[in-house]
C-alpha cells in the first residue's frame, strides 16, 4: 500500500514510518522540522539523541534494506502539499503533521495563532488535496481525548445518539476542549467530517489519550532508529516526565489535587492501533472516531505508579502537589468509551512496572541530556505569573 | 457606552454604527474593505449605490450631528486590532467582520483558506486583546442559525441537556455545519466559549437567521445613509434574490425541491436583537447563545410568497426549481428556539406583503444596476461543472 505519513519526523510520526516500510508498505513522509525548531526556541531538546531524518532514513535503509522517501515542507502551503499527494498518489494519509502542545498554544497570542493556523489550514489543505487529487484515499487522523474535555457523561466514541423532546438523532459528541491547542483538533474534526459529508471522503479521528514510552520493535534495533522523548513542560507528557523526575531526584510535580483522569497508551499501542486503523479502513463518505487509549488513570495514580517502580529500582521519590498552570477540574466524573479499536483486535500493552522500569532504565543513561531548568510549569492558562513553591529536597537519590 | 463594531461598512454594520450613534453611544468602527473588494473581483455590486465609508461618516455627520469614528485594518493583524482596542477601550464589542458567504468559501481551496483564516484568526486575535486590555467588555458576535445544521431533533440556543446512561450534563449543542464559512463560524464559537470559560470574558453568540430587507430607520434619512444590497449568488440571500428576479422578470430560483426550512428576519429586527444583547449583556465568564430569527419558512415559502406579492404590484412571476448547488437535506425535520430575544423584548416585524413591496418598489428604483449574469449559481459544493437549464421566459414583465 501506498502510505504517506505527515509530521512523519516526529514522536510517534517516525515510529509510525518505520512500522509500516517493516510490513513491506511504500512509506513517504512529510515534515517541516517545527518540533525541532520549537524546541531551539524554548531551549530543550529530547532526551534522547535523535538523528536528522535523513540520517534516520540512512540508517533504516541500513538495518532493513527498505526506502523511506522524505519530503520536506509546510502542509499550510497548499501547492507544496498538493505536488506531493500528485506523486505519491497515497492510498492512505496518516497525518501527525501538527502543533501537537496544549502548553505550547497557551503561552502567547503568537503561539496560539500559529498552532490554529498551523494544524486546520494545513488539514483544510490535505482535505482539498485528497478530495482533488487521491478521493478514494483513507484519511487517518490524529486527534485527541482532549476534544471532549471532562463532562458529567459517559463518552462515546465521537457520536451519541440524544433523546430531546420526543425526537431522537445521533449527532457529534459535543467538545469542551481544555487550550486552544484542543479546540485546533476539534476545529480539524469538524472540517473532516463536512469534507466527508458533502464530499464523500473517508476518514478515521483518532481520538488519543496521552502517550507514554520509548521503544518500539524498530525504534530498538539500532540506536539511530530512536525516537525522541520530551520531558518539558510544553512538549512533554506527564508519565514521561514523572520517569525523569524519578531518575533525576526531583519530586514528582502533580499540578493541583491531582485528581485529573484521562485516557492513556503506550507508545506500542500506539502503533498497533493506526496499523488496525489502515487496514480496516473506514467506508467512502464516513467519518469514524475511535477513542485510543487502553487505560483511564488520574495524575495522581500515575504518579504513584512512578513512585512504586522506580522506588523498586532503588530511586527515593516524593510526589509533590504543585500549583496548576492550567484551569481544569481537578476532581470530576470521567468514563470514556474505547471499544472500537478493541473490536478490530486491538491488544493492549497495560502499564505495568515493568514498563516503567525499562523507561527509567532508558532515562538513566541519557541522564546527562536532562535540562533541569526546563521541566517545570511557566506557561499559565490565566496570564500572570506562576508562584512556584520551591521544590523539597529529595535525599539520597 | 463605548461601542466598536468590527465590520462597521458592511450591510449589518453600517446601520448598526448608525443606531448605536443614534442612541447617543460613543461609536468606533472597523473594517477592512473586503467585503467590496471581493465584489470587484467576482464583478458584482450591491443593487443599492452606497457611498464609501468616510462618505457616510460625512453624511450621518449632516443628518444627525453624531461623530462616528474609523479604523481601517485587517483583524488577522493583531498589532493593529491591539491598537484600536487600546485607543477605543470598548465597553462593547459587536463582532461582524468576517467573511460571510457559504458560496464564496467553496469556490476554491483558496477561497476555503481565506475564510477559516479571516475568521478563525481575526476573531482568535479579538480574545487576546480583549483579554489583556478590556476584560470586562462583553462580546456581541455574529455567528449563524447554519451551525446547526438540520438534525432530527429540536434546536436549543447554544446548549442541550443530554440524559445518558443515566447521568445528565448540559453541553454545546452539537453541530453539522453545511458548508466551510458555517464552520468558521462552529470555530468561532468554540474559542469563544474556551475565552469565556477560561479567562473569565463574556460573550453573546448571536446565531443569526437568513436577513433579508433594505431599509433601518438610518438609513431611510437620506440617500447617502443606504446600505448594501446583495442578491447575486455568492452574497445574496435567498429573499433579496427572489425580489430581484420578480423585478427583472426573471424566474424565481428555487435550489433543489425547496424544502429546506431555515430561520429568517427583517434587517430591522437583527438591530433591534444587537440592541437588545448590548442593553442586557452577558454576566462575566459567561458565553450566552441567542438564536436569532424570528420566522421560520421553507425556501419554497418565500418563493411564493414573493411570488404573491409581486403579482398584486402587477409583476408576472414564476418559480422555477434549479439544480441545487449545494449538499443539503431538501426536505427535514426543523425546529429551533428563538425565545431568548423574546423574553429581552424582541418585537418581531414579520414578513407580509407590505415588506415585500416595499423593497420591490426600492428594487425598481435601481433595476439599470442589476447584473443579471451574477445571479444564478455556478458555485457547486461538490466539484464539477453545474448543469444549468435554460429558465423559461417570463412573458409580459
Amino acid at each position: 500500500m501506498r502510505i504517506l505519513i505527515l509530521g512523519g519526523d516526529g514522536y510517534l510520526g517516525w515510529p509510525t514510518a518505520m512500522r509500516f516500510s517493516a510490513r513491506g508498505h511504500e512509506v513517504s513522509v512529510v515534515d517541516n522540522f517545527s518540533r525541532r525548531r520549537w524546541h531551539h526556541e524554548q531551549s530543550t531538546d529530547s532526551l534522547t539523541p535523535i538523528r536528522s531524518l535523513a540520517e534516520r532514513i540512512e540508517a533504516w535503509r541500513d538495518v532493513s534494506g527498505r526506502e523511506i522517501v522524505p519530503f520536506v515542507g509546510n502542509l499550510e502551503d497548499g501547492e507544496f502539499l498538493d505536488r506531493v499527494i500528485a506523486e505519491t498518489l497515497p492510498e492512505t494519509v496518516i497525518h501527525y503533521g501538527e502543533q501537537p502542545s496544549a502548553p505550547y498554544s497557551m503561552i502567547s497570542r503568537r503561539h496560539a495563532v500559529e498552532t490554529q493556523y498551523t494544524n486546520v489550514i494545513g488539514n483544510l489543505n490535505l482535505l482539498f488535496s485528497m478530495r482533488d487529487r487521491v478521493p478514494d484515499c483513507h484519511l487517518v487522523k490524529l486527534g485527541t481525548m482532549g476534544e471532549y474535555g471532562t463532562p458529567n457523561i459517559d463518552i462515546e466514541e465521537g457520536f451519541i445518539e440524544i433523546h430531546h423532546k420526543g425526537r431522537s438523532d445521533t449527532l457529534p459528541f459535543p467538545k469542551l476542549p481544555g487550550s486552544l491547542y484542543h479546540l485546533s483538533k476539534v476545529h480539524d474534526s469538524h472540517n473532516i467530517h463536512f469534507a466527508c459529508r458533502i464530499w464523500g471522503l473517508r476518514a478515521t479521528d483518532l481520538n488519543q489519550g496521552v502517550v507514554y514510552g520509548i521503544q518500539t520493535e524498530e525504534t530498538a534495533l539500532d540506536d539511530r532508529l530512536m525516537t525522541r522523548f520530551d520531558y518539558d513542560e510544553i512538549f512533554g507528557t506527564a508519565l514521561n516526565r514523572f520517569c525523569v523526575q524519578a531518575v533525576i531526584g526531583q519530586p514528582l510535580t502533580v499540578y493541583g489535587k491531582g485528581g485529573q483522569t484521562r485516557g492513556f497508551l503506550n507508545i506500542r499501542d500506539t502503533l498497533q492501533c493506526v496499523e488496525l486503523a489502515v487496514a480496516n479502513p473506514a467506508e467512502l463518505g464516513d467519518f469514524r472516531v475511535f477513542n485510543q487509549f487502553t487505560e483511564q488513570f488520574t495524575v495522581g495514580e500515575l504518579a504513584q505508579r512512578v513512585q512504586k517502580a522506580a522506588e523498586q529500582l532503588g530511586h527515593t521519590v516524593e510526589i509533590q502537589n504543585f500549583p496548576n498552570p492550567r484551569v481544569e477540574m481537578e476532581e470530576h466524573y470521567y468514563n470514556a468509551a474505547n471499544t472500537k479499536l478493541r473490536d478490530l483486535g486491538l491488544d493492549p500493552h497495560y502499564l505495568g512496572p515493568e514498563l516503567v522500569h525499562s523507561m527509567l532504565e532508558t532515562i538513566e543513561r541519557y541522564k546527562g541530556r536532562v535540562i533541569q531548568r526546563a521541566i517545570l510549569p511557566k506557561t499559565r492558562w490565566n496570564p500572570g505569573e506562576l508562584v512556584a513553591p520551591s521544590l523539597t529536597a529529595t535525599p539520597g537519590s
